[in-house]
Formats: C-alpha cells, sequence, structure tokens
C-alpha cells in the first residue's frame, strides 16, 4: 500500500475542506451573527492536520486499485467527522454522535435528518448544511483532481472508487478535463435552477440553498415540512424537474453539450428511467386520487414524489407515509433502484439493475440452450464477465448489509417496517422513510449506536459499497 | 423439444397421483364417511387423462435441461390442479381457487391455508391436506424415477430440476438407487417420528398425520391455533427437533447410513444451519425474555419456532406475530435463507446463501489485489463459475420476484408488511407470515387473483426458480 500517496491526497483534500468551510463563515459574517469560533476551529483543526500532509512528496506516485479505494473511503470519513463540528460548537446539534449523522447525510446527498426544528438553525448553520450536499453531490475527490495538478497516475482508481454507477465513462481522453467538464455542467446547472427558483418568488437565499439540495440529490430542506411549505406548484414543478435532470447521467449532457443529440437520447439507461417515472407517477396518482382533489392534484403531488425519490433527493410535499400500500410499495422500488449512474443520485442505479436483469436473461437462455453462444449487450456495448461480477457482487453485499443493517436496527427501534425503510433511505441515499421516519418525523428518535451504524450506511450507499467495504476488510492491511 | 417424452413421464405421474389419492379414499372408508364420489371423480380423471400417455412410447428417450424444466413444471401444476378437486366436491372449500390454493400450499410444503377452520374437516380430507405435504416434501418425479424402470437417459435433468438445493449429488452411480435411498430414509424417519409422537400420547391419526407435515417440512397443522393446542412440552420438543433434521441435506443421513460419520460431521452446511439455529433461538428467547414466565418458557417457544421457520416448516406453538420487532427480524431473515439444500425443506437454501458470500469473498480479494489468483471452495471442493453464475442468478431472480409480487399484492390489500412476508412465507414455502397471515390468521383475505399469484410464487420457490420461468419465458417454445 502507497501510504505516503494516500496521506498527500488526503491532506489536500482536508485543506480544501478548510477553504469551503470559509464560506458558511462568510455567510454568517454577511447576517451579522457572531459564529466566527464555530468554523474557524475546524478551519484551523484541517489545517494543522492537512498541510503537513499535503507536503508529502512520495516518489512514488502509482496509485492502485486498493489505494483508491482506501483513499477515498478515508477521505469520506475525514471529511464528515470534520463537517460536524460547526453543529456541536454552535449548540446546534449538542450531541456528537447526531452532528456526524446530519453531517454525513449532508455529504452522501442522504438528506436524513436528526433534527425536529430546521427552521431555528442560523443562516451560517443553514448554508453549510445544505452546502454539504452540493459538495457531497459531484464528489470531494473529483473536485480534488479537476483543480489540483500532478496526479495523472492511477488517478482513474480514485475517480473510480467515488464516482456511482457501474462504470465511469472518460468523456475525453485526460481524466482531470472529464472532472472540470462534469464540474462545469454541474455548476452551471446550479445557477440555472436558482433563477428558476428566483422567478417563483422565492428570496435568493432560499433558491441558492435549495439548488444545492436539488443539485446534490440531497433533500435537507429549510423548512419543517420541506417543499410542502412553500404551497407553491410552479416552485413544486421546478424542483421536481431538476430532481429528475440531476438524476440523469452527465455523461449525456456532455454529449448533448457537443450537439451529439442522437446518441444522448438512445440511452437505454434513459428510456429506463424515463419510463420508471413515467410509469411510478401514473400508477400513484391513480392510487392516491381518492385522497386529492382531482386528477390533476393527484399528478401533481405523484410527480414530485416520484422524481424526489427515484433521484434519491428526499423531498415531500406531502406526508405520503399516509398513503396506500401500493403507492407506498412503488415508492420502495424507487427508493431501491435509484437514479441514474454518473448522476448525484444514489440506490443501486438504473443500469446496475439493468445488467443485472440482461445477465440473468442471458443466463436462463444458456441454461435452456446449454451449448447457445450468448453475448449481452448494455448501452451497444458488449456487456463483459469482469463488469457482469462486479454488478453481481455489488447487488449481493447491498442485499447483506440491508438485511444485517435492519436487523440491528431492529434491537433499537420496535417497528420492523420502520428500520427496514430508514435502511433502505439510508443505503440509497434517499433520507426520508417509512412510519417513525417518515416525511414528517426524523431520525432523531434512534440511539446515537444506531446513528453511528445509519451513518456508516450512508457511506456505504454513496461510495458505491466497496471502499468502505475494502477499508473494513484485515486482508486489506496485511503486507504483500 | 422432446414432447412425447415429457408427456411420457406427465402421464406416468399422473397416474401415481391416481394412486395416491386412494389413501384418502380409503381412509374415508375407514371412518365411514360417505366421501367416495369426492375421490372417485378426480381419480377416474386422472386415469382418463394419465393412461393413454402413459402409453406413448417415444423412440428418443433422450432428455435435455429443457424437457428436465418443462416436465417438472407440468407435472407439479398439473397435479395441483387434480389434487384441488376432493376440497372443492366435499364442499369444504367451495371455491376453486381458494382450493387450489390450498393444494399447492400442500405440494409445495408452504403450509399456508386458506381455511379459518380446520377442525371441522373430515378425516379423509384432513388426512389428504397433510398427505400433500409429504408427497411433495421429497418431490413426485423422484418418487416415479425411482419405482419406474426405464427411464435412464437424461434423467438427471428431471432429477435435477425437482430436487432443492444448489447441486445434486449423486449418492451412488446409477440414479434410481439414489432416489430409493432418499425414499428409504424419508420413510424410516417419518415412521420414527410417529412412533415418538404417539408415546407422547398423541392419537394414532393424529400422529401419522403429524409425521406428514413435519417430514414435508410442510406445516399444516389439524388445529385452527397448530400444535400450540396440544400443550405439551414433549410433543413441541419431538416436533422441533424432527422439523431441524428434515431440514437437513439427506446426503448426510446416507453417509451416517454408511457409517461415514466424519463426512457427515464435517459438512460446512450443516455447521453453518446447526449456527443458526442455536444463534437466532438464543437471540430471540432474550428478546421475548419479559413475555415469558422464565428463561426456559423462553427457550421452549424460541427453539419451537426457529426450527419450524428455519427448516421452512410453519407450524407455530405461540402468536409470534406479538414478539418484538427483533425476534420478526430473525424469523424473516431465517424465512429468506430457509433450510439445507438436498432437504424437504425450502428458501433460499443454507448452501446457496454460504456460495454468495464465498464468491463474494472472491471478488473482493480479486478488486484489493487484481492480479492475485482466487479460488474459492465449498465442501471440501473447487466452486466452479458455472455453479457460482447459477446461484448469482437463482438469488437475483428470487429478489425479482419477491419485489413484483409484493407490489402486485399491494394492489390487494392495504398493509405491506403482510404483503411482503406473505411473498415471503410463500416463495419460502413457510406459511405464515405477519400481520395478517400471521400464525393465528390465514391467507382467506386475499382475492381469487392474489391466490392464484400466490400459488404460482409458492411452486416458483418450491421448484427452485427455473422450471417455472422456463415454463413461462416464450423462447422455450420457439422451434429450434
Amino acid at each position: 500500500m502507497n501510504i505516503k500517496m494516500v496521506f498527500s491526497i488526503l491532506g489536500r483534500t482536508l485543506l480544501i475542506e478548510a477553504l469551503l468551510m470559509c464560506c458558511p463563515l462568510l455567510v454568517g459574517i454577511i447576517y451579522g451573527e457572531h459564529s466566527y469560533a464555530d468554523y474557524l476551529i475546524p478551519i484551523g483543526a484541517l489545517i494543522v492536520i492537512g498541510l503537513p500532509m499535503s507536503f508529502l512528496r512520495p516518489k512514488d506516485k502509482a496509485i492502485y486499485a486498493k489505494e483508491g479505494f482506501v483513499t477515498v473511503a478515508f477521505v469520506w470519513v475525514l471529511m464528515s467527522l470534520a463537517g460536524a463540528v460547526p453543529f456541536v460548537l454552535s449548540g446546534a446539534i449538542p450531541n456528537y454522535a447526531d452532528a456526524l449523522f446530519e453531517t454525513v447525510s449532508g455529504f452522501t446527498t442522504t438528506g436524513a435528518t436528526v433534527m425536529a426544528d430546521v427552521e431555528g438553525l442560523s443562516h451560517s448553520l443553514m448554508f453549510w448544511r445544505l452546502f454539504t450536499h452540493w459538495i457531497g453531490g459531484m464528489g470531494v475527490l473529483v473536485f480534488v483532481l479537476a483543480i489540483l495538478p500532478g496526479f495523472n497516475s492511477g488517478i482513474m482508481h480514485v475517480f473510480r472508487a467515488e464516482a456511482p454507477g457501474p462504470s465511469v465513462g472518460k468523456l475525453v481522453s485526460k481524466l482531470t478535463f472529464t472532472a472540470r467538464i462534469l464540474y462545469g455542467i454541474y455548476i452551471v446547472m446550479t445557477i440555472v435552477e436558482t433563477i428558476f427558483l428566483l422567478c417563483g418568488g422565492m428570496s435568493f437565499f432560499d433558491s441558492v440553498l435549495h439548488a444545492f439540495s436539488t443539485a446534490g440529490t440531497g433533500g435537507f430542506g429549510m423548512k419543517n415540512d420541506s417543499i410542502a411549505g412553500y404551497n407553491s406548484v410552479y416552485i413544486e414543478m421546478v424542483i421536481a424537474v431538476f430532481m429528475f435532470l440531476f438524476g440523469i447521467n452527465f455523461n449525456l449532457f456532455y454529449l448533448l453539450l457537443i450537439g451529439n443529440f442522437k446518441k444522448a437520447i438512445k440511452s437505454e439507461e434513459l428510456r429506463a428511467y424515463f419510463i420508471l417515472v413515467v410509469g411510478a407517477t401514473l400508477i400513484i396518482a391513480v392510487n392516491i386520487l381518492s385522497m386529492c382533489a382531482n386528477f390533476g392534484e393527484a399528478i401533481r403531488y405523484s410527480f414530485f414524489q416520484v422524481t424526489s425519490i427515484s433521484s434519491t433527493t428526499g423531498f415531500s410535499t406531502t406526508d405520503f407515509n399516509e398513503w396506500p400500500a401500493l403507492s407506498k410499495a412503488v415508492l420502495i422500488v424507487l427508493m431501491v433502484i435509484g437514479a441514474m449512474g454518473g448522476s448525484t443520485g444514489g440506490g443501486v442505479k438504473v443500469a446496475r439493475v439493468m445488467i443485472l436483469f440482461k445477465s440473468v436473461a442471458a443466463d436462463i437462455k444458456r441454461l435452456v440452450h446449454p451449448r447457445a453462444v450468448v453475448s449481452t449487450k448494455f448501452e451497444g456495448e458488449l456487456l463483459g464477465d469482469d463488469i457482469k461480477r462486479n454488478v453481481n457482487t455489488y447487488f449481493i453485499l447491498w442485499v447483506f448489509i440491508v438485511v444485517v443493517c435492519t436487523v440491528l436496527l431492529c434491537i433499537d427501534i420496535n417497528d420492523f417496517l420502520t428500520n427496514f425503510t430508514a435502511t433502505l433511505a439510508c443505503i440509497g441515499n434517499v433520507g426520508p422513510g417509512f412510519n417513525l421516519v417518515g416525511p414528517l418525523s426524523n431520525y432523531g428518535l434512534y440511539s446515537p449506536y444506531s446513528k453511528i451504524l445509519l451513518s456508516f450506511v450512508m457511506l456505504v450507499g454513496r461510495l458505491e459499497i466497496f471502499p468502505m467495504i475494502i477499508v473494513c476488510a484485515p486482508r486489506t492491511w496485511k503486507r504483500g
């Protein structure tokens, strides 16, 4: 293991976090909040720890798969540990386990909260809380790689370990250039959403923060009843459309950008994602019709909730905990599948589910015709055994972690569905679940031990399982 | 497709069913019930249909994988369709969809019932109901193959398609001989359990029938409150121990029989199954302690329920629906895992879960050390890619079917946990689930459409997914 190289990247990332934390500090100053110490203390700590590490100049700059996974896992854990400090120092979340849960939930773009009342937060803390979504949405390391030179050999492994989706297609030959393009699209789309929200009469501060939360497909809101409080069809529809857009593979936006409209629209995954959203919206609208004034209202609630859950954002405009079992079951399925690979959304990812289906179909074909040559294609390319095996392993581990976490949570809270959906909502980076963790409730009911467990599960979900599992495997730390 | 050969086997199986149906007819005569017509009509129909088919003498006796799957699926569906008739004719279950559900539940050894009151059944119907468990436990086709000569070429495919577990080890070189040994062990163990139950003061009729139900790991009881009604610790413990035994791979009993004690005890799967049962018993006993008079009583309830669920029998001695969430979660996990491969039990099977784990561990090793040569062993033998892929495909299909069935049931009954556990209980051939399908409830609340769906799912579970899926795939029926 090239520990020096891992530390070097780690150090630079911590410095970036110190820089990012200056933003809420600035917001505090602008709004005249005397909260300097809440940010200056963690910023100082990050510099003291990060600076010496970033000065490491390893001779061997080679990074392999193992280092990639370990770096990513460490970066996310350390960033969360530091990011939680302002919540504790300000007294907004006095308990550190709670603050850590909230910060991990922010960075992983889960949006699960422990706070019953978020409206009492200071401007600077509110900014930091929703800013973590925006930072985590695209990934911190991608950012580090995009702006810092000198990390060319082997950073593909880091990129691959952090980026969501079954495979990372390099848009252009140079990876750092790819990262810059992705960040460019991300920033522009965030700005566009902000403008749209401003047009709907939302204040500048609220617009920017909601754009952050949507862009990262996070789901932290600024009101206790999420988006319902704005009571504006326009705002709901703007957010719904942008949630849907941020659930799309960013490579497709790049294709649009360079004018390759045909290839973008041909994406199998996009079609499946679209069909999923439209289909679920219709099923739920019909299912909740009797609870609504008319079909239009049913579509309004249904479309918002479907885009929110399938993009794994987690905003809500109504208490979908009260919906009938069919709607709940559909939402749970969307929660599991999640958004497209290469988007800021979470879940298993539409592409993975499609690859699972395709390899199962091929295997059945092989069972029936043992001597037939069966090949599987996805997005026009042959699916290799490697990618199929990787997706299989991902899925089996996913199921295993969901089962273990649900059982462990049952020690704490005596309601199976609460624990089951809390696990799904956390590993899928969605946020709200059902029953006691429904959209109008919060995760405050869990013990600190369960919160740490759920924080781990959120990281597992955001980093797509392997980094967190590999870092926990004793084998990783053996020499040789 | 060698249709003639499929029909020939089908015909013989229907004749066997006609023969088996003479048993309840006989019971009816012994107990002086005037129910001849209830059995003679379906027996007649089976002979009329089966006899001409069994006279087919196909020149080409070769059977391949496809024919194996199709034969097995057809046999089980036809046998269930015929087996349901006595329930309808007698008026005990007037609705045919209900009767079919009950019969499929019997043959698949699920034990899910639509009857609120089973104590009112006639002796002959009660016998037929529990006898279906015993027939289905070991498999009908194995029986046909074991007693009928002339099916040597390719019957391995039929055997493989019907037998539970990830791989069928031939005990001895000749397959029909293997089948006879397995049936021998099955019959002897059933007799031994009957004797043990007789010693506990149970009547002869009840003892035989409970032995049938246990041997097939079915779960149909003779009282409305299952085994609780006997209120005897001795009877509970006898049944619990036999449920555990019938959840063990029969190959191990054969090894014991030929004196190879060492190899039997070395089985990795047996150890895992044992640890699972002991661990779950202890966790649940501690968890339900506050609901019991003392630890002994907690162990009594816990041990019985754990062996019942993990062997996928489904008997109950208490309303475990009232247990805390942790106990429920553990039971759900046991329901999913199920018994050992090659036993009469259902579920995914301990062996499959272990193979899944082992291949995941190997894949993680490969991710960390991309150039390492990684091999996986199970029960002392190298795991080939074929078996790993087969288990993977099985598991992915399993998850897919559970999700689809749960969502479809939600259209019918407005309770997610009821539908989710009903699906798990049916695909795992367990029987009772939670909430509205708990141990004191029944499946009568579902619409006929849901009952047909659940019948399909029970068959999917019993036949280990592939036969039912392959029979439904349009590709199977294409020429060439």
